[in-house]
């Protein structure tokens, strides 16, 4: 009966809003029509404030790493340096996605729960000074890391490299302002902290990385040249069929989204990443990422006994969903996403189910423990706003 | 952002279930066609299963009071006795509609969060050997309460009169077998335990109700006279144009009863009971109705010191809707609702958001507590289970 009602603290895809399930069905329209660029045109003003770039951001019918794809592919031209900073499961497909062109990668691989050495990226870079892009994971969603993008992007523009952040799970959760932080390319996908069905890639590019795409050769992808995506935009118009329903139910998202303030938004992600660390410490777990500094605001990694076993409980008798471990993290972490369409009342939920199937596959606790320190901390952060 | 993500725990609407939405989006069709009237049939053999009767359920459209007073319209003649039963707001509104008939009505009012005395209905049947009508209201809604429907129809039937029991909001969560018990005619609305949008009233009737009801005067009331309903089953089809989207919602609802089973769905609503009343208990707040026998299924009643406030930051702060009291109790309690499309985590986060606004108003208790009690209630009958 409840197997509809389950619900996702996955690290996405997230819950999707009912507005923007209605949103999504309405009526087919023409993609070449009037209709339709107007659509376009809308969504690409939000999303330039939300990306805050005066750039322009390509909207893929694709996912997040077809979008890291698209990125790569346009950005990197045949012999040049890169390197590739990867602290996870996902920045590693960053890679391996540069290493399919014809460019000289260079990988720093950091270890998984740490984030990435500002000054080892600075001391590649001053070894390096023909390093042409600079790839990095804002997120790494299989460690629940954030990266410092501000640091390494003001060491990468230092070096005249261009920096290229795939913020697929982090966009709207974290703190991102592309323009101010010199950020060149923007990559994220709408089944995050956006609220829609998979399905979207979206690309922001700054204005020197417009430059770049423009000025460069075609891309190893005819269906991702970003110069395409970035030319159809001076009409309001897409290379290829956009994928139009989820178009509709992105303009719903980012009404949503700007109605509540990105400010806000923020501050709703970190107090409930803040609820989630204290609720998983005060039952006597650890966590896979325990510098505050290094905490993604969207997903949380947790050490725990039996964890495969856990997820079971949660989803099966709680009908709660949380996600395993990737690699060599599988089966001793879960992971617990709370990006999107989320709020308190959620992760106490959450947490209660932890706690109760904790308990039941033969972890010592008190019940209760985790919700209790949870609950402190919203009042704490309610009590200082009010 | 949340307003539509705010989860309904009143004791009705409650929240309608994705699968039941999606079944109400079907194509109109024409209420005259053979088409509607496979779906009526197939909707009545599962209702009659469901209201455990070989009689006949009417579907109208109209809301449960529509539904009661068809009841009472079509089984009420003029000049009748009627013993109408009173243990709150909505047994004072049974008793208003058999008043508006030409019957001779008599009060039993009872005291507010008390059920209804079985040695006093008896004494009154005994004393007044002509009342050929009882009006009962199973779960009073705005107390709590769960009368002892069985108890007194089977004194009802010893004294020849005919039983009316309004189940509008405990109907699926709390056991009613109505040929079984002796129950003439059975009251329901389709937006509590069925989990559907308001505006569908269904009222079954006894083969023993079928009989009066046919061989009785035109009633009061030309559209809720249940002859023409019972008439137009034979055909499978409705006196006057029913709501099909409801009806296409009301047969998918019907079929996520069937694959729980109707037990198993009542098991899980007094688990859910359960919880919420240990939860309230071991917040140090006093239930409305102290005895369990007595407790609904489907609603529990508190006494809260500032409810009024409470409910407003639970909404406000937290999205989670809890209703306050009526008349007498108004100020002075609030109702959770716990019917329907409802789980475990679900009582789980309603607990913790209550906890959180207890304290935000100033009431002083262990934060977790509520929660804790409530989990070691899920976790005794998950192990028995097991």
């Amino acid at each position: 009966m409840f197997e509809e009602k389950t619900v996702l603290r996955i690290p996405g895809p997230t819950p999707v809003p009912p507005e923007v399930t209605r949103a999504m069905t309405h009526a087919m329209i023409g993609h070449r029509s009037g209709d339709f660029s107007s659509l376009l045109a809308e969504v690409e003003a939000s999303l330039r404030d939300l990306f805050q770039t005066s750039g322009d951001v390509a909207v893929i019918a694709g996912t997040g790493t077809g979008g890291l794809e698209a990125a790569v592919y346009s950005m990197v031209h045949a012999g040049d340096r890169v390197l590739a900073i990867s602290t996870g499961n996902f920045g590693d497909r960053f890679t391996e996605i540069a290493r399919r062109t014809e460019a000289d990668v260079i990988s720093l691989n950091c270890e998984w729960g740490q984030p990435a050495k500002v000054e080892e990226v600075a001391r590649i870079l001053a070894e390096h000074s023909d390093i042409r892009v600079v790839l990095l994971t804002h997120c790494e969603t299989s460690t629940g890391v954030l990266n410092n993008v501000q640091q390494i992007a003001h060491i990468t523009q230092e070096y005249g490299a261009y920096l290229i952040v795939d913020a697929v799970s982090s966009f709207v959760g974290s703190p991102l302002p592309m323009d101010e932080w010199n950020v060149d390319v923007v990559v994220t996908g709408s089944q995050k902290a956006l609220g829609l069905p998979p399905g979207l890639a979206l690309v922001a590019m700054s204005s020197r990385a417009i430059e770049r795409v423009k000025n460069g050769p075609a891309a190893r992808s005819f269906y991702f040249d970003l110069k395409r995506y970035q030319k159809g935009l001076g009409d309001s118009t897409t290379p290829w069929t956009p994928p139009v329903s989820l178009i509709y139910g992105l303009r719903e998202s980012l009404l949503m989204i700007q109605e509540e303030g990105l400010q806000q938004a923020q501050r709703r992600h970190r107090l409930l990443r803040d609820m989630t660390r204290a609720g998983i410490r005060a039952m006597g777990l650890s966590l896979v990422v325990n510098d505050e500094k290094s905490a993604s605001d969207t997903v949380t990694t947790v050490f725990v006994p039996d964890a495969d076993q856990v997820c079971k409980v949660m989803k099966n008798d709680l009908h709660i969903v949380v996600a395993g471990g990737q690699k060599q993290l599988s089966g001793k972490i879960i992971r617990i996403g709370h990006m999107g369409y989320v709020d308190a009342s959620d992760m106490l939920q959450c947490l209660a189910a932890l706690e109760i199937a904790l308990v039941k596959t033969g972890y010592k606790m008190e019940l209760g423990a985790g919700v209790r320190a949870a609950q402190e901390v919203y009042l704490h952060a309610s009590n200082s706003r009010d």
